[in-house]
């Protein structure tokens, strides 16, 4: 992939630079395994688009990552079909992007990203450009509009803060406090960050916790039980989550345990901001997502060991649906919104860029 | 230690048996790993009551464990202090029971225990007994009373349900949810049974569940982060715990993560209920309890191996506190109350045994 300046390792934590979400090179999309980091560092290496998808599945990268990787499999299918038509071009083209969308349900950036890349590659068909290139300098071009869109979240995310805030936050919040905190560092605020561990894939306690403390944030990873404990102890002044998706109606789905977390910040009112780019105009309503179940053996491990009795079963709803009361305000790129209001996004974008 | 009748191994769950909890074999105490069960089925070898005491802390026996390990523990003191004065054992009885009970600080049980055997000790000198034996012996009949009071509880408990009730229930529940089952499943209820995995031990998944799934129970494991969407979906009728101490003004302190289910209950209507052997009236309210705090790297851990980034720290308390307006019933061996009259516990207790 082109490189891309961000400033030095000091400024953006490991997990938010780019190439350590998803590498385009010489033809194969090197992802890193966020299953294992920190405690081992290394990329998958995926040669075809089925691969990146497989990826996908296994949680390989899980939240913001999908969608680029996703992006950089349509260059891999355009390389596949280089030889062929235009229209047998296009119809790899299409093809991949029905297998990239069939990994996840839940979160909705993949459609958003395989139609901006459908989009982008018919534009260099027609242009008689490298539909591979093309489509590698397009998402080059998303890592770089991430980035903008994180520092817009962030600084309205650190608008929300004051100085010595103690933030708790569940699961991984990329485009959320990562951003926020790295604004409200530079203007100078101390925060204290408490990360939920995250059953069962830990993002919480090996990937939010990271970035923290990449930062320099005073960080303390807890387990999923015990968020009540330190609201009810005053430790929390704030509650952040990223938003897989937020429908119109400002429901927020997000990661499994997001609700519990909600109803608990606001019984000990405190309020509850969950960051996203946006709502989702083509879901009205929380019915209108599909929660992901995901294979209810992992919940009955952790890093690959056996947690529970052989004897049970396990259940593994990936998200939940957090109702528009518990939400205090949805953060975006754009301002921050009351839930109740999320058509103002869409209006707010289109006064300010196209 | 005497063996004692319960009926074959059907009838009760294998964890529920005494000796799968404790046993005194010769002046050794071996107390059953439950850090490890079900994955290893070992006992820890305790030679001293100091080891017993080492034991506790080290969490190889948790909830109703530690009392029955503290009173064989008593019995090693007696046979430490065998050749000494009437004076010499009682001191060392003293010195065992100070050094059992400096422990564990929020759970009483083992301070009632270690005064019992305290009495019994005094007892056996002066009618010039051997005081070891009859140490044993005292724990042993401890079993048998724990066992009927099991019973009593668990038929209280069985008055609660209705058949095809659906019961989630938080960390180990000994004289809770296991009793209840056993007596509900003899009435020929049928019940289904979701366990939270209970970070950072995983009592839930691998106690709890293990032994409601020897009683044929439908069982299926969630982690901590899932209580309140299975509420929201309608999954739970009931919500169980035991209780480590009820405090007079209706306080149960149990395991971290039942404030938060309980809050979740309360908001989805669903009811919580408490089970424990009754208040503790040398404590009028939860701030006369010490909530332990752990070694904040246990949360950091799954089963010994690494869970956080090495980057951040933990953060461990080992109970909370959940207030008398989230508690629906207190089930105890002798009816149930409602949290706000624990103060009847007692009475009922003195107009039925001694």
């Amino acid at each position: 992939m082109t490189s891309v300046a961000y400033g030095t390792k000091e400024d953006l934590p490991f997990l938010i630079r780019p190439e350590n979400t998803a590498r385009y090179e010489d033809g194969e999309v090197l992802i890193l395994d966020r299953r294992v980091y920190p405690f081992d560092v290394k990329f998958v290496r995926c040669k075809t688009y089925r691969d990146v998808a497989q990826a996908i599945k296994d949680m390989v990268t899980q939240s913001g990552g999908p969608p680029f990787c996703a992006g950089y499999g349509m260059a891999q299918a355009a390389r596949e079909a280089v030889s062929r038509s235009h229209e047998g071009i296009l119809e790899e083209l299409e093809r991949a992007a029905g297998y990239l969308i069939n990994t996840r349900p839940t979160n909705n950036s993949i459609v958003l990203m395989t139609e901006k890349m459908l989009e982008v590659g018919r534009k260099a068909l027609w242009e008689g450009q490298d539909v591979e290139d093309a489509l590698v300098k397009a998402v080059d071009a998303e890592f770089e509009a991430r980035h903008k869109r994180g520092l817009a979240i962030g600084e309205n995310g650190a608008s929300l803060l004051i100085d010595g805030d103690s933030i708790l936050n569940h699961c991984w919040a990329e485009s959320g406090i990562v951003y926020t905190a790295y604004v409200a560092r530079q203007q100078g605020m101390r925060l204290k960050a408490y990360c939920s561990e995250t059953r069962p894939y830990l993002q919480g306690a090996r990937l939010t916790a990271d970035a923290l403390c990449d930062m320099g944030i005073e960080t303390t990873v807890i387990t999923d039980n015990m968020p009540a404990y330190l609201m009810s102890k005053g430790m929390i002044s704030k509650f952040f989550t990223g938003a897989d998706r937020v429908t119109m109606d400002g429901s927020v789905i997000n990661k499994i345990g997001t609700l519990q977390i909600a109803i608990c910040a606001h019984h000990f009112g405190i309020p509850f901001f969950a960051f996203c780019d946006g709502p989702d105009p083509k879901a009205p309503t929380a019915a209108d997502v599909i929660i992901e179940e995901r294979d209810p053996s992992e919940v009955l491990k952790c890093l690959g060991q056996r947690t529970a009795t052989p004897k049970a079963k396990g259940y593994y709803p990936a998200f939940d649906v957090t109702p528009p009361e518990f939400v205090s305000a949805i953060v975006t790129d754009r301002g921050v919104f009351t839930p109740y209001s999320m058509a103002d996004y869409r209006q707010v974008g289109s006064g300010r860029s196209k």
